[in-house]
């Protein structure tokens, strides 16, 4: 009998590595959407590379108009065009704390139909991807919108030498969370109409 | 030490069960994210009210301008529906297969600022969500764009019984996928701009 204990706990132990080691790249969808939250307070640290390349791939496995893909992005770590992009934008202040920021651009000439709808609808959907990409990996981030604003959108294109035809549509501090920022439940059943209006 | 062994065997059957119904419901983000596709082969099956509901709520849950929500949402499961809102139609024929189909609107009155780019970027996000809900369920989806296209709008309101303010963004067709569609590698990295354009 206490053999089979030792052997028991002998598979226990290598399944609890087993699931640490899952645990620690691997989360639910449904957790992931659900605990997603706009967060606005950083602690300062910085966002590594690997990261950053992960939330971009994230972004660009989003469906687009006829696979149009009008898409684009700019990553910022340094420091001072943090600061820089923070100066002209009143709604993004917690870039001064933030590691770094991904700004989700579109072109509405590479849009299907060179439609400018479809090409903010398009990258729209890539920067819920990358919004869902940062809490998976147990960061934080927040939508700061851009578009459809021009005074925003041309203070971006200035800092970050954006060419004039491609829409800044957001910009999305990333950084890691002081904890201060929770999900909210957004649940409204009066929000669904089954079969009709 | 053929003790020790029974009892590993039996802990690995125990790990294996708790194993499987995880993976029942749980799927990793980025997995999901990678794995959706546009799906436009369905089997032709139902899709539970159950799973719908889930879907719904994971579109719920994402971000809107000041937290507006300015989105809604028609549910449809009756096959007479489904085969009328193909009708008229043309790139939503696989309706005809589908279980379902979830129509994202949204109402630019109830975004902020009452700003109809802002109501359509917030509705588009909810939109993302709920394509990969579906693929999380082990579902198929695609996004048919009903917005920009008036016809396209004017049919979703007349068989749905929408009112003319609230914009039918787009039908998303849902349903049991036959396994023909398979997802694209989309990863540009000339589409990065690392510091500035």
């Amino acid at each position: 009998m206490r053999k089979i204990l030792v052997g028991f706990f002998m598979c226990l132990l290598m399944a609890g590595m087993v699931y640490a080691q899952e645990g620690a790249g691997m989360k639910d969808t449904f957790s992931v959407i659900h605990s997603r939250k706009s967060v606005r307070n950083f602690t300062g640290a910085p966002v590594g590379r690997t990261d950053l390349d992960r939330i971009i791939r994230a972004g660009m496995a989003a469906p687009s108009a006829v696979n149009a893909q009008p898409w684009s992005f700019v990553v910022v770590t340094e420091r001072k065009k943090l600061d820089e992009l923070a100066a002209g934008l009143p709604y993004a202040r917690m870039l001064l704390k933030a590691g770094a920021a991904i700004i989700v651009c579109t072109d509405p000439d590479k849009a299907y139909d060179q439609n400018r709808d479809l090409a903010v609808i398009d990258a729209s959907l890539a920067g819920e991807n990358i919004l869902l990409a940062i809490e998976a990996l147990g960061l934080g981030g927040v939508w700061t919108a851009a578009y459809p604003y021009a005074d925003r959108m041309n203070h971006v294109r200035t800092v970050l030498g954006i060419p004039q035809e491609v829409i800044p549509l957001n910009v999305t501090p990333v950084g890691v969370p002081t904890g201060a920022d929770q999900p909210k439940d957004k649940y409204k059943p009066e929000k669904i109409h089954w079969e009709k209006w």
